[in-house]
């Protein structure tokens, strides 16, 4: 599906219909406003292959773990991003037929997601099987100023025939999660209520207890007159639905706009579901589909201007960008501190879980620049209220002491179960500490850190003391049975990434000790206290920094990413015959084991994170070992590479990378977008645009850039947000400019030489932009 | 359940009836022929927990695989020992009611399994809801002389009441198996024909369409009479039976003597089961029951002069050892080398497969001893005729020659699915391979290295050929991720076993291309044409022996058993407090796979195997390493530690470590013979006996001995056929003595001495054995 779909400045677009394409396109032109998604599924019925997806953020299922072989410490179950209620549905019939583009003649149709106003556009000519010609147009979105609230305006017109029209306006909540691991439907019916013009339905989840409730209405114009209409009710098994049938000459269109208020137990009281839904509907509806779709339009419009880039000269990596921005700002709006960043956003209903290490390692860097700083603390805080269950989940495998924050979760606990990677990729514990760290470093909060940052890192510091051992022979504390970033090996000793972030956490853990010691004393003595914290352990910590085992190889001068990696064959990717790739898919697990293949960057990560602690030689020589080395299997993967490629001066290498990750869910570059985007990735993409061309950093409380341009480029902009100031940074071949859009100056360091944007202000820096 | 059981010499008895106790006595009790077998299960209906079953050998079940998380590489399907038709029913109803002694006050209960005639016997009496009591005895076996045939006498007598007893005698198809992956039943019905005195039932399997077919006739008796009866037929899906009713008087015995022949499409033409089957069946109820009894006698009596071992002055270790040759024997009697020996026999349905590398490492020496060549020799080319699938099976996960052997298989092809196993576990190969040298060395038969063994020898060392990679910093051959006989350990780098059996199967067959080429050239010549074996190959074989690299620490004088293992925390299993006991159950997978504790020997399986090359020394450093970290959880390790424990002089460790074995399923020590016998273990325990405390070896074609006697034993001895001749050897605080029970004279050395024993002669030897 590479470049199926029609390149534009701001919208998705796709100009025909290919039922091979529709459950890619489902996920691609998915809409989302934090609270709930779903997916672009059609209102009408349709017999085709479509995943359908409608997803309430944080209502999840605990489905029972499936699991060939068990191994002891396995959690029970699995947390599945659940779908919920359809309450888009509105069919359509023609002398009894539905409306079915599967069953159809398509002749025309267009598909749009416009990103500008978070819209999803569909109009299509179909020709039903007796002849008859009908127009179908729809816009729909979910509310980014009212978070409960969906509508749609849905248009019928018969092209060729006159002939009464039955449409049923429906909430359908007899739906299945596609990756069930039982085949079980997970929702109980509650309650319904249906009357003519309106109908509410509320289920709960089988486990959990979690009730949904829907609530819609809607109105019927004919030529843009209001129809008085009797509709006949339908009431099924968790569903609820109006019929109503008018008269449709030749080209007359008649218009539905269906409200819908989707509300739950999460935000309301159980027994206020209905009438709170049922207010926020009336509210809605009051004000009318053109209120709330100018209300949308405003509310996109900010996240834009807090977000956008803008790059001018090549619109394929404009739609890209904006596509990615998009989805991350549709996914999570930082406003409930409950909530986390799904691999999946709500575009599908893979992987499960909410939460993995992706939200630190690459979101939290995306909200620190793009939102405001309560945000990324959000993030953070959503960690620190998880802290008692990674603290049981250590105690479940066998630690005396310690947090082990979950590899995937969404309540705290963790939920996946592959032993190699649920017990073993433990480095997620760093990236949860170097988060803290990183909005610290970006926002210069300090205050955080006494107030939760302390308790996290002590208790994670706490993990890594208990899980080195000391090696008599090697007078050195070793890490055993690690899987690094890279998951193409497993239960490795010495992972170089996963040393070097523990013992840099004991390190930071340290610091903000003795910072807190010294500024915030009492809440010092306080946290000494909550933690129990003893001179044995900060000892100890210092002892394991001083003598952790970091496996190197002298003469090629790089860190190495575990223990034995040079007894392995050392092959580069580009000498391997193409038909390997992807090796995931081409080769047998074990040889993917014993190769010295990288599926994402690994001692990478950590030149990465610790960027600040390592010189540009040092980068350059693993960089150089290790580049050849990775298959990039990871959507995850290019983006870092990116990013110190442009700090090395690789700006072709740099520009490829960013390629690979730009346009993978829209050219579909992994084959499996159908299952859904690859929502945590595209913060991935975003950080090469400002991390890497941009070449941002914060640095002594200072922003600094060292932007590049890509050779085919006239310019890029990117926003960024930075203790108060607003920046839009523009970079063309011939030079940059910062301009603030905010009443607070801000000082940044361009290149190596230092700058102040005063208020409103912009600084303009020539010939400074080294082209590609 | 320690010691719940009965101790006899040569009978297992249960003396009450405990419902809790009832699924591991139904494991305990099996009988079996090498062709069918049978779970204790009981004739009458029974609602309590019972794990039913009743096995053909060689029909299986490749149910889908089920599995948390596809790796590539992994097989379709997992093949499932089936549970097939229930044959041995006999309901019993009084009044309308059923006889369930799950329902009944039992109060008199016997079952006895003796092993010296292969029968099971059963007795109880049972009160039922009304006060009415009722005695049953049945006696039961599966006949080792007709190998379809399976034979019950079946007594009612009313103890308090005179009624009408009504006896339903059915064969009932509708079964399944308790492990099936989505509780699917395995069986589809093709055909049945019921009517007064007989029935037929023919199912077929859902995949691969075995058939197999039972035919049932019966006669009853009552007080010695046989009773001409008028019985109505049952017919029901998958299930045929006929209801007889006999008036019976308080006191009257009312014998049912059923008779059974189950044929299978393995052994016979499809058109032809019913017609074979009830051919069979009409000539062993011609026969009857009497005359199949003495035969079933006869047929044990020798089995029993072949592998008998007597133990004296220790009733409890006579039984058990008893107990572990019965099951072997009523497992795999060698006569169809397309059967092999499953890791529960005919005992249960778990683990699937019939064949694992046990059989290599474990049952290969037992028949070699206890049975004539011709049935090791049938392993041996079991292995063989999978060559190809072993081929196949390579060259799925990557290697482009050479032949894997499955971890688990049926018919040759892997079904089994954990990567660290199945991907990993390849020292399997090196088993396979030893099995060949280890034929060869005990019988002499080296016309079966031109004839089978060379081709799978080459074709195995063509894989380690390609599995090792060489390590230009080491200037040595490496083997990168794999899983040693310690699954506690999971993809290690250079397993020392590994590597060792690897260079050792290279070394072996270059040593028997050497033989061939010199003794049969002609047949070298094919051989080298078939398997296009080229120089280059060859050459490379020996370039990797000079160079393989094998883990080593010089200051302990040891073998590693992996890279890096001392750099682990090295803690004894008797420093672990109890409670951490047995870690498997009481440990994350994780914490198992960190720690230093051995599940079964690994570095100790290579000295084991190769104890010809390594002197009492370094077998001593190795063994005192090692053997205070291992933790036993497998039913394989302690054999081999008892007898390398003897071969050092640890006569307390090696009791200690016979004991753990001899009784493991007797007093179900591992708690899980609900699931059924540790079957193939059962081979250990005598190898623990014969190689461990007899010493036995075969150097230089001589038979060797060097027995020492448990301390509070009085003696043991033990039979061991050796190139044409059976000698019974026995041993005693005071001397040897070997008897030569046939016509052929035998060499052995006993100790350092050699000696001849004539035909029937007999020598002793004393003073000789030194006492534990």
């Amino acid at each position: 599906m590479k470049q199926y779909l029609k390149v534009d400045e701001w919208s998705i677009i796709e100009e025909s219909f290919d039922p091979i394409n529709h459950e890619i396109s489902e996920s691609i032109f998915s809409i989302g406003n934090g609270f709930m998604g779903q997916r672009a599924n059609f209102e009408e019925q349709y017999s085709g292959p479509s995943l359908q997806g409608s997803y309430m953020a944080g209502v999840y299922y605990p489905d029972k773990t499936r699991v060939g072989w068990w191994k002891n410490g396995y959690p029970e179950y699995f947390a599945k991003v659940l779908n919920s209620t359809n309450w888009i549905g509105i069919d359509v019939f023609v002398g009894g037929t539905a409306l079915d583009l599967a069953k159809c003649k398509v002749t025309e149709f267009r598909r749009e997601l416009n990103m500008k106003e978070g819209v999803l556009i569909r109009s299509a000519v179909a020709e039903m099987e007796d002849g008859k010609q009908i127009k179908i147009e729809s816009t729909r979105f979910v509310s980014i100023a009212r978070h409960e609230i969906g509508a749609i305006r849905y248009a019928v017109t018969p092209l060729n025939f006159s002939a009464p029209i039955r449409l049923t306006v429906y909430l359908d909540g007899d739906v299945k999660n596609k990756d069930s691991n039982y085949e079980e439907k997970f929702w109980n019916e509650v309650s319904k209520e249906v009357s003519a013009g309106s109908a509410n339905l509320t289920l709960k989840t089988k486990k959990l207890d979690f009730h949904v409730t829907s609530v819609m209405t809607y109105d019927v114009f004919k030529n843009g007159e209001k129809l008085d209409l009797t509709p006949s009710t339908v009431e099924k098994e968790k569903y609820v639905g109006n019929d109503v049938t008018i008269q449709a000459e030749q080209n007359e269109e008649i218009v539905v706009y269906k409200y819908v208020a989707n509300v739950t137990s999460r935000n309301h009281g159980l027994g206020q579901l209905v009438e709170v839904g049922s207010k926020l509907l009336e509210e809605a509806r009051t004000a009318g589909f053109d209120v709330l779709l100018s209300e949308q339009v405003a509310g996109w419009a900010d996240k834009w201007k807090e977000s956008d880039i803008i790059i001018e000269g090549d619109v394929s990596a404009q739609q890209a960008i904006r596509f990615n921005i998009f989805q991350l700002n549709q996914t999570y709006s930082g406003e409930d501190d409950r909530l986390n960043i799904g691999p999946k956003g709500f575009t599908g209903e893979k992987y499960g879980g909410s939460t993995y290490w992706d939200t630190e390692a690459y979101c939290v860097p995306f909200y620190l620049s793009t939102a405001d700083s309560s945000i990324a603390r959000n993030l953070l805080i959503y960690r620190y209220k998880h802290l008692e269950k990674a603290k049981e989940n250590a105690r479940k495998l066998g630690f005396t002491k310690g947090a082990l924050y979950p590899m995937v979760t969404m309540n705290g606990e963790e939920c996946h179960n592959e032993w190699e990677i649920t017990f073993e990729e433990i480095h997620r514990n760093g990236a949860i500490a170097y988060a803290i760290y990183n909005y610290v470093n970006y926002t210069g909060d300090k205050s955080y850190l006494g107030q939760y940052g302390l308790e996290v890192l002590a208790e994670i510091s706490r993990f890594w003391e208990e899980r080195v051992n000391y090696a008599p022979r090697k007078d050195q504390y070793v890490m055993l049975g690690v899987t690094g970033p890279n998951e193409y090996e497993n239960n490795v000793n010495n992972n170089w990434y996963t040393n070097r972030i523990a013992a840099w956490t004991m390190e930071y853990t340290l610091e903000v000790l003795d910072y807190l010691k010294e500024n915030e004393t009492s809440r010092y003595n306080e946290l000494v206290e909550t933690l129990k914290l003893k001179p044995e352990e900060t000892d100890k910590w210092k002892d394991i920094i001083a003598k952790m085992y970091y496996p190197a190889d002298e003469e090629l001068g790089i860190f190495l990413q575990q223990d034995g990696f040079l007894d392995k064959e050392i092959i580069q990717v580009k000498d391997l015959k193409p038909e390997n790739l992807p090796i995931n898919q081409n080769w047998s697990w074990d040889r993917i084991l014993r190769s010295c293949f990288i599926k994402q960057g690994d001692v990478i990560q950590g030149l990465y994170f610790l960027s600040h602690k390592y010189d540009l030689e040092t980068k350059k020589r693993n960089f150089d070992f290790y580049e050849p080395l990775t298959v990039h299997e990871s959507s995850l993967s290019p983006c870092l590479h990116s990013i110190l490629a442009c700090e090395l001066g690789y700006q072709e290498k740099a520009y490829e990378m960013y390629l690979r990750t730009a346009r993978l869910d829209l050219d579909n570059y992994n084959n499996d977008t159908e299952d859904g985007c690859h929502t945590t990735s595209m913060a991935g993409t975003w950080m090469s645009v400002v991390h890497g061309f941009g070449g941002l950093r914060v640095e002594n409380n200072e922003l600094v850039l060292k932007p590049f341009i890509p050779g085919h480029w006239k310019s890029f902009s990117f926003k960024v947000m930075f203790r108060g100031s607003r920046l839009k940074v523009s970079v063309s071949d011939k030079d940059i400019t910062v301009s603030n859009e905010t009443e607070t100056p801000a000082a940044i360091r361009i290149f190596d030489r230092d700058y102040t944007v005063s208020p409103l202000g912009m600084i303009q820096v020539e010939n400074a932009v080294v082209n590609a």
